[in-house]
């Protein structure tokens, strides 16, 4: 039989097929297919994109010229826009704003073809270092009440561009999902004063079963109420509610655990697309929300998301957390 | 600048392209394919499929055996199992129950290539009518909480058959979406004594612009929040909360305007996968939920969900639900 699980953070189930469970071979996986065309992202093609924001590049060359690692642009189609202010409105039962907000471009490397597991480890701090340094430039426009940084990676995963790049979007309101999360590690809070992701660690350090990694400052599980087979969460040991807080020492850490994260995955599907979402506590409310705590969420396309899903935002997960976190502990990376 | 709409019922954001939108022609569909193989839902494979639940058939014909317009039988491979009873529990922090449930299939013809578009008004009926039927007599099962039909059209719409089929779960709990339509709709209910499903069918008949398809018992829009480009609602214009207590004379209305929509979205775009769902109201409860109002939601896969939508649940729509519905009305089927 299957079982039920529930999300204790946004309350969310899952029913999972612990009774016939999906192995690596059984997924059906599209591989990244891409129109041809001049990248924009490529070295030596700066002049293409938006000018840029900033970026890590050798000392003595000047922006938006080649001698760059990593580079930050605004997005040439962005969802919103920066200039203005927020002018909310209602349309009968209906209630609107204005497209107000930032959304940015980090071009990971200049390498058209290397996916983070390609990458040296210092070209995936670049990442996460430009990630930490907007987050902290967008957090004090006052407009904005929420930074999400997110990566697609390949055609399945949303990514419009072959050239791996990350994104960052500041929203003027606090999304919906992340208002549930907040809301659901605050009400845990109150009730027994401690963090549930802090808890979350506690339990998870002592089952082991749905452990993939672990170094001195980040744990990597898949965690019990996975909602996609193969997901996988990344979350400081240390209570933190802020992604951009981030201590400059953990960087490394976490750049050197996603990478071998990456490679475990595309060692046992090969080639696939996939994303990741960081989940940082709000930003210019009234200060930090109690007992939230910041982390990555990984997830490969394996599954498609079915009517069934949509409609009743439970999802059906055809590979056990516990099977999935044991396929990804046994593959070998080094 | 972009719109964004925040969802009266839910409070969901979505994030409207009114700037440079998507015509038909941007968009990258994927068509159908399919593995090979025997086809357990043909004519004449009766035997391939679990016994027969109910099904439309000519008189003197067996069940299980050829005769018939259409079939319930139960999902093969089921999310959920019928037998045993609910069994809730802890685990840590987590927590957990048995996958006790129904996962049934109706299958809607005999033909294998044969999309609503290409069925006789008469045989979309049957789909409707069994569905009602099967929802009926679900509900007198008290574990129950909630049946969920839906359907996925195609690969890219979670399709696991080629052969066109509806499914019906119920489920031991109230999903959080449902949950969610239903506060929203009851606090709206609480806060002006009136149905926010009525109140939008009447802006909508009033602003005209987001109106597709109009019969004697329903309304077909697209929705002000549409989370996808090309969503359509399809609504009783009679309030009523629960799809399977829809009158008789109402079901050739609801089945001509389906067939007719799919006809409108497959003549703009050509064959596409695409998914609908059943809104309804939760079974077996503290009677029927004030102020909530069943509906049909029609989703075609146009767009990849990315990170963004993932990590936010705000939608990024590339097509606004004025211009799509403008689209609609504009393709002749007749």
């Amino acid at each position: 039989m299957s079982e039920l699980r529930r999300d204790p953070i946004g309350g969310r189930w899952v029913i999972v097929d612990t009774d016939h469970p999906n192995r690596p071979k059984d997924y059906d996986i599209e591989s990244p297919a891409w129109r041809e065309g001049v990248c924009p992202f490529c070295y030596g093609n700066e002049s293409q994109t938006p000018p840029e924001i900033i970026a890590i590049r050798e000392p003595g060359t000047a922006a938006n010229t080649p001698g760059w690692q990593a580079r930050v642009v605004s997005n040439k189609y962005p969802a919103l826009q920066i200039e203005g202010d927020l002018d909310r409105s209602g349309l009968g039962i209906y209630d609107m704003s204005n497209g107000i907000g930032a959304h940015e471009v980090i071009i990971d490397s200049p390498y058209h073809q290397k996916d983070i597991p390609d990458l040296l480890d210092q070209e995936v701090e670049n990442i996460f270092s430009l990630s930490c340094v907007r987050s902290l430039d967008l957090m004090r426009d006052k407009r904005f009440k929420y930074v999400m940084i997110f990566k697609n990676y390949g055609p399945a995963a949303g990514a419009s561009l072959a050239h791996p790049h990350t994104q960052l979007i500041a929203l003027p309101m606090v999304p919906k999902s992340v208002k549930e999360e907040i809301n659901g590690a605050h009400n845990y809070f109150e009730y027994r004063d401690r963090c549930i992701f802090c808890d979350v660690i506690r339990q998870e350090t002592q089952e082991k079963e749905r452990i993939v990694l672990e170094n001195k400052y980040f744990l990597a599980f898949c965690p019990f109420v996975s909602r996609f087979p193969f997901e996988i969460w990344v979350i400081p040991k240390k209570h933190n509610g802020y992604f951009c807080h981030m201590p400059q020492e953990e960087v490394p850490a976490l750049a050197s655990m996603v990478k071998e994260l990456i490679s475990k995955v595309k060692k046992i599907f090969g080639s696939l697309c996939y994303n990741f979402i960081i989940h940082s506590a709000p930003i210019n409310g009234d200060g930090e929300p109690e007992g939230y705590h910041w982390h990555l969420e990984f997830m490969p396309k394996l599954t498609k998301v079915a009517g069934f899903e949509w409609g009743t935002g439970f999802y059906l997960v055809p590979t056990p957390p516990e099977l999935a976190a044991k396929f990804l502990r046994e593959e070998n990376t080094s």
